[in-house]
């Protein structure tokens, strides 16, 4: 490790910045991820860091990595939090991702806040699923909102973007698109190997989609009144996955 | 309906602006609901307006209530939300809330994010369960916060505020408690008649609450990582909610 401080230039400041947009990320093809707790677990990851900035560089004990040490007031002008934490690290995006053969995976079509694609991931992951394919206009995961949401686990889940119609037409398993109308999810039987589908927060999925779904799910609901809002995404995706797996 | 025209006066703003705070909706036993589709609500709830302010009154078809026309920049002014809507409803704080007996109720012990609070008050209204017993030190139901992430659902969960250790050590149903080390929710067998509890977002259970409750169960973790971050609470309520009632 070594720790190096040097004041951060104006040019550094806006590139960093400009992060906050996908099109400056595929640009420079970088990213950003935030607080020691994440950035100590990316020497272990397929990520590889280009640039470490930290207030507190002691406490990340990196065998490789070059730190640079920054002021506080450093870090504000290249942190995206409300509440900057301890280090910055501006890490590269892979290069195209390879799709695995998994057992159970998500497909989401069109999801468009960050939280809600974070908080997918970090379900993801605890239930120890490894693959998200997500729609072109799915929100990008390596917006800075959407990053630490993961809390971490987009280091772990593998999440891929492609032609949805495209990829479903070829895949070769069942399909479980969710929605309003479905089968309950309470009396059906998940299939051994399958995709979850989850559509855009407001839209629900595309008829696009719909079309090439083997099967629609719900979960019911058992509050009488009907003006009760539907569930967002990110919860139904938690309680159908929790269902999934009370059953292995 | 009595639609009248008026200008905001800088104290009705300034009063309006004050209920961001508890101290204010305490002194003056007010809180705000914003957005037609909630307001429209109201009438056939136990809460009263005491003013209503609207951009577009004529989308509001209540037959007692007055309302009054604002601008646009008058909504700006006395909103809470980023992206104001188009009406404002003031209303009463209810006195006293009278505890139900219910058959299945949430209690919150210190949950502190209005967004966990307002979730889990949805998810609540969803699976039907009518009330939620809070801590005294739990974030208010009255923030506007909480009030907006509920989506509506405050008016049909009754939520109520006490001393917790007093209220369990009188309670006599069996109590469940959420935390890493319990036992598995897909192991157990729910009781007809219970409590769940949900402990602080950093601190979990307090001890004192902890020492009265008569089982701690947890949802298992499925992914291999170790250092994948626990489920947030409103998201864990989500799931073990949608275990009991899987099987109602």
């Amino acid at each position: 490790m070594k720790i190096f401080v040097d004041m951060l230039t104006a040019h550094t400041i806006k590139t960093i910045q400009s992060l906050d947009k996908k099109k400056y990320r595929q640009k420079y093809n970088l990213f950003l991820v935030e607080g020691n707790k994440i950035i100590k677990e990316l020497p272990d990851s397929d990520y590889e860091i280009e640039n470490l900035y930290s207030v507190n560089p002691e406490n990340l004990s990196f065998k490789t990595e070059e730190i640079e040490k920054i002021l506080p007031n450093e870090l504000k002008k290249i942190s995206f939090l409300q509440h900057p934490k301890d280090s910055v690290a501006v890490c590269k995006i892979p290069e195209n991702k390879i799709l695995k053969d998994v057992s159970i995976q998500l497909i989401l079509d069109g999801i468009q806040d960050p939280g809600n694609l974070g908080t997918i991931i970090r379900l993801a992951d605890w239930f120890g699923i490894e693959q998200i394919i997500c729609s072109n206009d799915t929100v990008d995961v390596y917006n800075p909102k959407v990053i630490q949401a993961t809390m971490g686990s987009f280091l772990r889940v593998n999440v891929c973007y492609t032609d949805l119609e495209e990829y479903l037409s070829t895949y070769q398993y069942p399909t479980l698109g969710t929605d309003m109308n479905g089968e309950n999810i309470y009396k059906i039987e998940f299939p051994e190997k399958f995709s979850l589908i989850f559509g855009n927060e407001g839209n629900g999925l595309r008829a696009s989609t719909e079309n090439l779904i083997s099967k629609m799910i719900t979960i019911p609901r058992f509050g009488k009144n009907q003006s009760t809002e539907s569930l967002n995404v990110s919860m139904s995706a938690g309680i159908i996955l929790g269902e999934i797996f009370s059953k292995k």
